[in-house]
């Protein structure tokens, strides 16, 4: 190939030139056309605030009105305008949430290249299946250099910046239509809490207590997010055969009732168990606590498990609840 | 206003209705601008790499020939190519390095819209300028309570968090053509490991000999981040009503000299001082460590220091080098 020149130079070198060309046309038309959709958003954002304004108030006066009747194909008509506003909100700018700003500033998130979109989610789901199998190495390690503080440290560091980086992640999915609820993002706002306690907990007596608990649980933590993870998987990939889900568009919003499948009654125990040892986690700690006052952690971490065991528990009852009900 | 639909309820709603199609009509204006804009990029990342390789290929090949004076018209059009390739590049997808990669998975994070790149700067200085004080505040207060390894703790947990944020966010703008320097990068990658050696000393004897002159340090590091927030914004009027940065284009990566200003001139001691300091923590911590050897965050934390006064000295040194001489 780098041969080629030699043969025929002359040749060689015009071909180039007329991709060059050409390559500029279309970088030309590149920077027109963003300029152009630069314009045309907006226009569009100007005119979908003022229309929506318009379509709220008028929801709110035909409310007011008893007798519907004389006014049914207005109603009818606001109603499909309603939800054409729902679909075409998937074009307008949406913020992260504070969480995301901490760390980006108020920037638009949302992806409106579906190409964008389907990478962002798959990288999410990549990282999870990858980071998974490190934890389990990583705490079974932890487990059994019983002694060795610092690895222990670099374990809750580790953990502290995965949960950011879920929780980070998890906020720009949701603000791009995902239906993750949000007691799942505040999870990992709260393992973050616990992962900071545990980091900055001296290499005390009651540590020593507590250490090896932490790492058994650990373990079985890590275990059940690859088993979630295989869940998600197995059930995006029926949703997407039925051509529903995995494009987080805001225009299938309205959840989709899976039937109580299998691999959801084979994942189940495990969740429980791995909430019950959360709950377990909690009362020893606090017990714990009872016992060396001074290291305020201790406590703070008993709460923040308790905090955890509650909202994991009642959001996966009502998942469930949703789930067979539909 | 609420009231003009009583008034003239039918020509009000007809009014909704012919605009509620218009935005229809733009909302579907817009997807097929989307998904033009996709092929065409599309297309023009696929030749643009192409074309990029031949380019250099025929650089490579002119490079071994003596006799330039035959080619030396071919030789002026490569240079023209290479540098229009050069220009193209703002247009290709950007990727925001490991770092930012760690947090939001390999997402394409070129700003190709002049809006919103001018956007995610400007947040990011007002970030810098609103955490200033904040932190001269929160430096005082755990200077006060001495004692309180709690609120310490705190500060030092928003110091990780905060050159995190940073780091981000640097990356980003540089990925986005940035002149800034990958060393300062680097500072805030070490501070994020001083803050977590400082949260994780356990609160003894040796930290009871260093945290005065922590917080005092801190302080005046603080104060000195605002005073450069206020020349970088000095600077950057000056360079936008020049007309030449501002806007990270990569057309005009080639560095502006300034003047060594006088701007410049009332800064510079000040950072030399902090950079002092920073070689003086080196210092203290060593020989505290040699004090007491077990805890080994103090050395950890000695030779952050000694890494971070290093960098920040020589850079400083030659961006002033390159400033005097330009
Ligand atoms: C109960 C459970 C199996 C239901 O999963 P599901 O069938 O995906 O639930 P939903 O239909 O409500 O999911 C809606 C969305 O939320 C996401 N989601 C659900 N649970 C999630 C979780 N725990 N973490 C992150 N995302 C989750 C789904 O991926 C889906 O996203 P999409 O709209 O982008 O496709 C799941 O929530 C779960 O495993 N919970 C237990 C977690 C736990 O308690 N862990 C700690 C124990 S140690
Ligand atoms: C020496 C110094 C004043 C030069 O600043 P400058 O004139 O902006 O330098 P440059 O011309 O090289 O700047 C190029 C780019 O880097 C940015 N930059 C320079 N120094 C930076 C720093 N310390 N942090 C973040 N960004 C910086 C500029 O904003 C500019 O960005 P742009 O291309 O997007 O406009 C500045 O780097 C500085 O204050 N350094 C000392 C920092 C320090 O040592 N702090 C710790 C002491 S306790």
């Amino acid at each position: 190939q780098t041969s080629t020149p030699l043969l025929n130079w002359e040749e060689y070198l015009r071909d180039v030139e007329s991709t060059h060309s050409q390559l500029l046309q279309i970088s030309y038309q590149l920077r027109q056309s963003f300029s152009h959709l630069d314009n045309l958003q907006a226009e569009f954002e100007s005119k979908y605030q003022m229309q929506k304004k318009d379509v709220e108030s008028l929801k709110t006066y035909l409310k007011d009105i008893r007798d519907t009747s004389q006014y049914a194909s207005a109603k009818e008509k606001i109603e499909t305008w309603s939800l054409d506003l729902k679909q075409m909100s998937s074009l307008m700018p949406v913020s992260g949430g504070t969480f995301v700003e901490l760390f980006l500033g108020t920037t638009d998130l949302r992806f409106r290249r579906k190409q964008q979109r389907i990478a962002f989610k798959t990288q999410y789901e990549l990282y999870k299946k990858r980071l998974g199998p490190f934890f389990v190495w990583m705490t079974f390690l932890c487990f059994l250099f019983e002694r060795n503080r610092w690895l222990h440290m670099l374990l809750q560091l580790f953990l502290a910046y995965y949960y950011a980086s879920l929780a980070i992640r998890e906020n720009i999915l949701r603000a791009n239509g995902s239906n993750i609820k949000s007691w799942w993002i505040w999870h990992h706002y709260l393992s973050m809490g616990i992962a900071t306690c545990f980091l900055t907990w001296p290499d005390s007596t009651s540590y020593a207590m507590f250490r090896n608990r932490l790492h058994i649980f650990g373990m079985y933590t890590a275990l059940l997010q690859i088993l979630q993870a295989r869940y998600q998987m197995a059930r995006l990939y029926t949703l997407r055969s039925l051509g529903k889900a995995g494009e987080m568009d805001v225009a299938n919003t309205d959840s989709t009732p899976i039937h109580w499948g299998s691999s959801m009654k084979l994942l189940m125990p495990f969740v429980i168990v791995g909430q019950l040892i959360q709950l377990y986690n909690c009362i020893f700690l606090y017990r714990l606590w009872r016992m060396f006052p001074v290291e305020s952690q201790i406590l703070v971490a008993s709460i923040l498990f308790l905090s955890t065991f509650a909202g994991n528990f009642s959001t996966t009852m009502y998942t469930l609840y949703e789930k067979t009900r539909g």
